[in-house]
């Protein structure tokens, strides 16, 4: 029988052994309850098994409130080790669906009461999974084509002010953007659809600018409009983006959820880009939630094309090898590369982190986002797309960013207003 | 123009009036922003307000790590100031969508670089939420009508184990439950509609057994079928609980999100029970994600009729006051009664608790389930919940748990297994 693995960073000040299995008891069959109807042969068939534990610092105090010391101890004469415990769950405990996988890997666990720390690092799912959920309908393959570019980023960025703006507005604001020989814009999170610009009318105003400008240059653009609501409003929106003739559609994951997000993928015919705001509230804690390696193969699973993974040097919290951690856990396979989804670098981007990136990934097949990157560009927002895109040549062909801008005046311009080069915008 | 409020916590190294700026403009239209389009007509219009700053007291470490200390100080040189404070939202810049509300007050802020810490506490919406948004259907008064019980707490259990029953399993364990004369029995939420107990064939089988138990005694019980899963296979196993004459569902609401939770709520014909399991990553540190105050308000007005709460004196990580304080909030009204959900308590009850959380909510519009507390009674299940009751009827009359015990021997009985009747189970 197949079997599920995910992998935990512990606090405990309880002998470890037992630790881990208070894990496993409470998210399957217990050993440690004792409940009628509970068989040797029923824990062998549906029992969590722990399949390794592996040791790390210790700490004199808990991390999380509310955990219960060793009897004999108290909170604060306790020790509290440290450790990655992994556990393996049956397959078919579970079945093969998604929030029910969630439930069983990410459910009451949090809340036991020997851990003072308690993190989802890393989750492994049989092939059945990835045979019966939907998964990336598109991913980098078919996004790229779909705007004809290949060989390097897609750059893109995000339509601002985030409120406030009609859809008349946003038409204009995207007018300046197509303009500059971009790839990709997207609606900012704050704007689904509410009264002052409801989908069905932005889409419109916006897909006649993008059309003009196809027609005028050769050049697809795409739009991930923000979807988000209800399913059969994002149902009802999705279709409305089609029939204007838009190509992606944008949801923030979190607030939808992924029974909701499911239901849209199954009915999606262009690309899901998934914003991920809320992420820190599930994450910023280091002792406990979520590494964003376990998170996001629940939204490839369930189809997203595009995940957003923060950006080098950026304006949040995040640190750097988390960020870069992020991007490489979107772009390994699952079961094979048609999982793979796209990890969207932003926040306080400009061509300043693309060799770091680049060092990092080892490939380019992400998408880029700029905000003042692009916008704030003291020559305009075409000269801010041009340098994005030298940034990214230079890093590609392995040349420090300062000589590649001895002939690429637009990153020269770009490195005296947002550098030093080791810096973020 | 009608206001959301949301009330957060924060703790920041730098001065709150400006922090506090920093998440409005972060999630509306910002002043500290400067962007092309951004009209001060669009700041006033749309602008979120920081509404009240409330000076907590003041830390030397930061709760959470990632923060920008201000400019001339050094991460651990800073000194860090929490503080409540209260933004307001113009209704208009979210309309009426659950998600997006999601998004506007619990978003991108949690990474925002000046916090250290960052916690929604609680949350008021316009009227016109409660009137857009489907709300619970049957609430306290519903649940009361089909169960037939009123002026006590309503008592159920959980079955187990948890995993690995058949369906006639499960429908003999029920059946052993049903003879005990509670009022109501719930799936654990780790098994929704595995392969080997598929909620349509669970369902025929536990029904077959309350609805003969109802033909002899006359007495209903509710059996809440946990549901979840995609929005299809909700909908359909939503339908097989009605068509078998259930009368409740359950749902893991994280696991499922907002989106296809509202879907399955204007969908459905019986009460929603909530479980709540993954709420430990959102709150188990103090100075990040939610208070459940607030996050209650989210599942209410998508329509959850029943709130896990967790329970005095549980077995898990959570204190007493934030257990009672998040009953309080399931119970108020957000706009009229009609909007209250049932807290539901669980985790190590028994008769015990009764009088505190009586005295606590004032009120007996719970659910009160214990698995122990029932099942492991040394007289057996029936003994169980004549105990509880017994242990409610003592709580309401406001004699002490030991002096109604004298002449209730289910109680006295369960004082011996149990007690002290300070303690949890």
């Amino acid at each position: 029988m197949p079997r599920i693995l995910a992998r935990y960073l512990i606090e405990t000040a309880h002998p470890l052994p037992a630790a881990a299995e208070s894990m496993a008891g409470e998210q399957s069959s217990g050993t440690f309850v004792d409940v009628p109807g509970e068989t040797d042969e029923l824990r062998e068939r549906h029992g969590a098994r722990v399949e390794r534990i592996d040791e790390l610092e210790t700490v004199s105090e808990p991390s999380l409130p509310g955990s219960s010391p060793p009897e004999g101890t108290t909170e604060s004469d306790a020790t509290y080790t440290r450790a990655e415990v992994d556990l393996s769950f049956p397959l078919e405990n579970v079945g093969t669906s998604l929030p029910n996988l969630l439930t069983t890997v990410a459910g009451n666990l949090f809340e036991l009461a020997p851990f003072s720390g308690l993190r989802l690092r890393d989750l492994e799912v049989p092939d059945e999974f990835a045979e019966s959920c939907p998964g990336p309908q598109f991913g980098i393959e078919g996004t790229r084509e779909l705007l004809g570019v290949h060989d390097r980023p897609i750059v893109g960025t995000i339509v601002k002010p985030n409120v406030g703006l009609s859809p008349d507005d946003t038409a204009d604001i995207v007018e300046t953007m197509v303009e500059s020989g971009l790839d990709f814009i997207k609606d900012d999170e704050l704007i689904a659809s509410p009264p002052y610009s409801p989908v069905e009318e932005r889409i419109e105003a916006v897909m006649d600018v993008i059309h003009r400008h196809e027609d005028r240059t050769g050049e697809t653009v795409m739009y991930a409009c923000n979807v988000t609501g209800d399913v059969r409003e994002m149902k009802a929106r999705h279709d409305a983006v089609v029939e204007a003739g838009g190509d992606c559609v944008m949801v923030s994951v979190n607030s939808v959820g992924l029974s909701g997000f499911l239901e849209l993928r199954r009915h999606a015919e262009v690309p899901i880009h998934a914003h991920r705001n809320g992420w820190g509230a599930l994450s910023r804690c280091p002792q406990l939630g979520f590494d964003y390696a376990a998170y996001q193969t629940f939204w490839r699973l369930a189809g997203a094309d595009h995940l957003h993974v923060n950006g080098i040097r950026n304006k949040f919290c995040e640190p750097d090898e988390s960020v870069i951690e992020s991007a490489r856990a979107c772009q390994r396979p699952i079961v094979d590369d048609s999982d793979r989804a796209v990890p969207v670098f932003s926040s306080g981007q400009w061509a300043g982190q693309a060799s770091d990136t680049y060092e990092a990934l080892e490939n380019v097949d992400l998408m880029y986002l700029a905000g003042g990157g692009i916008m704030g560009h003291p020559d305009g927002p075409a000269a801010g797309v041009a340098h994005l895109k030298q940034g990214w040549e230079a890093a590609m062909e392995g040349i420090p960013l300062e000589e590649y801008a001895e002939d690429h005046e637009e990153l020269r311009r770009a490195i005296e207003k947002f550098g030093p080069v080791g810096s973020g915008r």
